[in-house]
């Protein structure tokens, strides 16, 4: 899509969520995406502002959904408009998180028992219904059709696409040494009623670790206070052969 | 199946759960299950002694197993033994709770944030890993697949006899004034490899209500302690078309 950046203005703004502001634009069906330094765990318990964190996820998720448009896997993502901020396709997001997981960690450790570290031989998919009040519960595919967030053949296409897209991360990420443990996907319902990946792919998103040290490098650094969130981030952006620190 | 009572022994003491005792018996593939008065909640950190409630679960799973199976639908009751004692086939238990629910109410209620009492247009299937020092927690088929419990196709089996269970149920209580709002199911594998019911069917282990009032008349009374939890389940037992208080 080309977009005269002369042309663009950010209007008021849509929505403020725990890392990100919404702004609508002067353009059709496309928003101004501000990424803050907020960092947030545990729903919302544990908060910090941690100065740098909104451009490392802005450069982060620019690298990443320009990846994956590269392999035809299309995103909400339109282009990068500053360090904190990026230009985005308007959608109607589906309340689900959808998580998927090739590594034992977290939530997977605690509700299995199985031990972190363990690799999956399958990729594991869960859903989380996007709702702060109710603590983002897990729920199954008879909660999903009950909660009429999605259509049994949305699901399907939300599968296909989580799927596809941590194939594909999985294979850029180890490139870079570091292994994609888990990750969280959103998506959203374009103006044409198309399903697209939206929201970011950062280390506030996914698990991301060294492969050869095992080294925690994303959000679990924050959440259990491993040392400084920002280094990590930094580390991930280089690898992924980002811009250096601005 | 006939048993000759003389011949039948209880021998050493297999298994005690939160509810029940489970014993060998001189007869093959044939155990010896024992109703206890204790109630527990809140993955047992409630507990309390109720006299009578061993009882009255014996007399209510016998009956409903009994009409279970005069429906086709089998089960791992042989016969009652005496008012608290069963006399049951051994079966491998597989570790998942298998939950049906019609109306909304308990986890379901605070799952998806809708009002307790909404009646559900079609069942609701949730499976559970038998783990308590993992809580119980809500798993789905990528987790079960995961954790080695089930295979796929053993899966379908559950969940086709857990919906013949609730269907046939739902009608049983309907036609005794109550509603079978949810129920928690167990099964086990037989010798030869068959899936069939196991555990128990008591307001333990359903929740039903009074059809006119609303009344709840199973373990919630416990749970929250709502009155008493004998006079209900005597009133269940009633309604069944049981004997009376022994």
């Amino acid at each position: 899509m080309k977009i005269e950046e002369s042309a663009l203005k950010k209007e008021s703004l849509l929505y403020e969520g725990k890392a990100k502001k919404l702004y609508k634009t002067n353009l059709k069906n496309l928003l101004w995406m501000e990424y803050k330094d907020d960092a947030t765990a545990f729903n919302g318990e544990k908060k910090e502002s941690l100065k740098g964190k909104g451009r490392l996820n802005n450069e982060i998720t620019s690298l990443v959904f320009e990846r994956l448009e590269a392999s035809g896997l299309e995103s909400h993502f339109v282009k990068k408009i500053s360090s904190t901020e990026q230009l985005v396709r308007e959608t109607a997001i589906i309340p689900l998180e959808v998580v998927v997981r090739n590594v034992v960690a977290g939530s997977l450790q605690r509700r299995t028992g199985l031990h972190e570290g363990m690799e999956l031989e399958e990729p594991v998919i869960e859903f989380y219904y996007k709702d702060d009040a109710l603590g983002d519960p897990l729920v199954n595919e008879d909660h999903i059709r009950l909660l009429q967030v999605a259509e049994p053949e949305q699901l399907h296409t939300l599968k296909r696409q989580a799927l596809a897209i941590n194939t594909q991360l999985s294979r850029l990420f180890r490139q870079c040494g570091l292994i994609l443990v888990d990750l969280k996907l959103e998506f959203g319902k374009t103006a044409d009623n198309e399903i697209i990946l939206a929201d970011e792919v950062s280390p506030d998103t996914c698990r991301l670790w060294d492969a050869a040290t095992k080294e925690k490098l994303d959000k679990d650094i924050f959440r259990y206070e491993l040392g400084s969130l920002q280094e990590a981030y930094e580390d991930i952006l280089n690898r992924l052969g980002g811009a250096a620190r601005g």
